[in-house]
């Protein structure tokens, strides 16, 4: 399994007063991950402010397993696949310290206009996604 | 349906470039809808700083069907149960004015010692609970 | 004296691993006085999403004395002045239950249209503005 | 002049309904650059979770001079010094994409043992700063 990896350093200003990374934090590092994702491959001159899209976020979880702490450097393992009008992106939070996986999200999300009205996909993030590679299993097997 | 309701108005660094909440802000409004709820069933003395109770989130999700803005006065429609060790939040954003929800999102939480170890109910809460109302259908029908 | 106060407890989300509020976040409870300050004074339907005008700052500062934590009950002694085309704001986060302030804050603003491009002070915000208090002296001496 | 210079890309959580960054989120952006500052100086093993100390950050204060956008590659330019038991750091936004300065900030900051108590600035530190450059402008000249 080859997905995107994008690699975060977990800031002080993230933690909480248990010691860890605030649980709200997550979905906050994983939008970082999906814009990177976007970014790697070449789409980002579709979205605001180089172009007219945006992407509103229809819903979202979240599942926590073991803490992150301050300074943690953390990888977020990203794919994403476009189902109908949605595009939907899954990720999942390692540690390379521990070997493991922390933490996982999906997300949903519709693309809108500049005046943020639902819009269809547009053709060239289809004909990009075509050679997304996707896992059913996720977070994928650690091998 | 009578739940628990927790006020809070949208502040102005809620708000991201699409002039509305950022989604991400809506499970930190959630978890202040939370202790709201504690305080209100006169459970905060259990949690810490007062108590040594503190709760880890194990997973949440959040669903977003219109937009919140800025100064917008919202309503946190809540209700909580608890199944064997885990504690089950249930919450639903409503706009007063619009008359509708916004979002909804739930969490799921253990009880953690002062030593952020997983721990049992306490009988207290236990039997605090049994009198919370629980609606199956959620967010609850509006009259 | 008596300068605007503001009532605000501090939330989970706002602390830190230190266990008190992360320095960060007081610049986000005064943002929420300043809104309060505007709403109390009667001033918001000149601010949007009501009225044209938003508020660009200008510069902050914020000086710690003490810290805050997880559910301490707060208030925000908050005080504000127009100078030239400049409005002025300093706040003072006061702890009833320690009967000491924990920190202070001043923040510069200037007005702008709904095209985020400076403009005057509108004149109902001078006239409204004539009859503020203001203490040379901040945080206020305690009596 | 060469300073430390710290590399980071806005986020979209990070931007208001201004549809740039919110003014609360630059001085996480430079506890970001304090943190990378003393990596680069090898400084980190001094610092909570692998060292003893904490840093208590005692004021801080930032100018706003242009706003900073979504996806904008940034620098922060930043330099540090001791004086007497207090660490001082100052910061420099820049756009090399605008080739000009956006903000500017300053941070006065005392150590604190494990247990938050302040103590002596040790003596390793006190070494590796005598190296440090230090410019009396600031944000420093653009050549």
């Amino acid at each position: 399994m080859s997905c995107f990896i994008y690699r975060r350093t977990i800031n002080y200003y993230e933690t909480d007063a248990m010691g860890v990374v605030h649980h709200t934090n997550y979905s906050r590092i994983f939008e970082e991950a999906r814009v990177a994702f976007l970014k790697d491959r070449g789409l980002m001159h579709l979205h605001a402010p180089q172009g007219e899209l945006t992407f509103a976020v229809l819903n979202m979880s979240n599942r926590f397993y073991k803490p992150a702490y301050f300074d943690d450097e953390l990888e977020v393992w990203t794919q994403s696949r476009i189902e109908g009008v949605r595009i939907y992106f899954q990720y999942a939070l390692y540690s390379p310290r521990m070997k493991q996986f922390l933490a996982d999200g999906t997300t949903e999300l519709i693309p809108l206009t500049a005046q943020f009205r639902p819009t269809k996909i547009p053709r060239e993030l289809s004909i990009a996604y075509r050679q997304e590679p996707w896992s059913e299993v996720w977070p994928p097997p650690l091998l």
